[in-house]
């Protein structure tokens, strides 16, 4: 069962990427707030995914992204990657103490197709640790398609999620949040700075999209499983 | 069936990686020269596979790195990536016009685990195909841990072999090489750009396999299958 004393604020949550985890994060019991530069524009997000909601599902709220890093414990910050941080900053005072899910992707496109974008800083999560000192900071939920996260018929279960960060609790937190969104726990990748490779792979996963026309999930198979996964590691 | 007149020779190939390569190669019907800077090395290491493989697999033959890049007609560099490129640069003459298989992962460790090198060439396969302009440069084969392809019981069809680079003739070869390695055909992962972060993504498996003592392999899952890998793409 969720803990829905764990109010999960989603910043930039009107995009597709944000409405998706925040469909799923809400049909897995936990209570949802969908922020929005705008909060009226933040309201009717969550009013649609309410619909989209079982009936007696708790219905996800919508406010300025303000108001959302005010009053949620946990926030993902789900818009795209901007290199001046200016969005991201303002929030800090806010979400001093919580644990912040960076999920962006700074990926570029040109006529190649998809490609890595230097952030300047190792990667989206690392800026946004640099722009957020007093927060938790962890990488998250960076590979799964918004289509699929939309789709209520789209089994995320052969999905894994891959989760990084220096602080062991708050990645232990979020690995258990992934529960809600794939049916299974996230993975231990190691720290922060392994963000940059976990990221720019998204730019692997759309090429495959593209060129197979298909919507392409990672899963980190065991060839040799000397101790199962789900048996071990810090949850 | 494998096409035994294409003779694969594995540059580097007396490592884990190289042997490993060589050991599924042969096993699957191919033609295999391991290559070393020591040719009487590398002919101890063909006999060693050679006691490995069935009886009635043509054997291995072990010779100098620059007499493989001769004798064979595509080749394996499974050397760890050096910066300053002589070894590879030296072999451009006989190399000319060939298939050229770059496998090399640029990862560095130190307190904080693995994590990705930067080659001055965005990857080590680009580093390749700017010393070997005359050659037709693939990446592949960069996520196959070196235990499990050297562990006759260990299954492979559970991991997905990404292949970039940007003569698709060079890419479909190399993509049906992978038939033998893990019994299913490589996927096409775009240009040869991405071998960054296919390359780098190898950390993130490092890290993985250190924390849940495993060995991890990336299987691309379909989400939706809108339509089928197997079905569609160049091969």
């Amino acid at each position: 069962m969720a803990d829905s004393s764990l109010t999960i604020g989603i910043i930039g949550g009107t995009g597709d990427h944000g409405r998706g985890l925040g469909f799923r994060l809400a049909a897995g019991g936990h209570r949802v707030i969908i922020g929005s530069r705008d909060a009226e524009r933040a309201r009717q997000c969550a009013n649609a995914l309410t619909g989209m909601l079982p009936a007696g599902t708790p219905a996800p709220d919508g406010m300025s992204n303000e108001a959302v890093a005010e009053a949620a414990a946990l926030v993902l910050l789900t818009m795209p990657w901007e290199s001046d941080g200016s969005a991201v900053s303002r929030l800090g005072p806010a979400l001093r103490g919580k644990i912040v899910v960076s999920c962006a992707n700074p990926i570029g496109f040109d006529s190649l197709g998809p490609h890595q974008l230097d952030t300047g800083h190792g990667s989206a999560a690392e800026h946004v640790a640099a722009l957020l000192p007093d927060s938790r900071v962890v990488g998250a939920f960076h590979h799964l398609s918004a289509r699929s996260l939309l789709d209520p018929a789209a089994d995320l279960s052969a999905a894994d999620v891959l989760v990084c960060g220096d602080d062991d609790a708050a990645k232990t937190t979020v690995r258990r949040l992934c529960l809600a969104v794939t049916g299974r726990t996230g993975i231990d990748a190691g720290p922060l700075r392994l963000a940059r490779q976990i990221e720019s792979f998204t730019a692997v996963l759309i090429s495959v999209n593209r060129r197979y026309r298909t919507r392409a999930a990672v899963r980190l198979r065991h060839v040799a499983d000397l101790e199962p996964v789900e048996a071990s590691g810090a949850a």
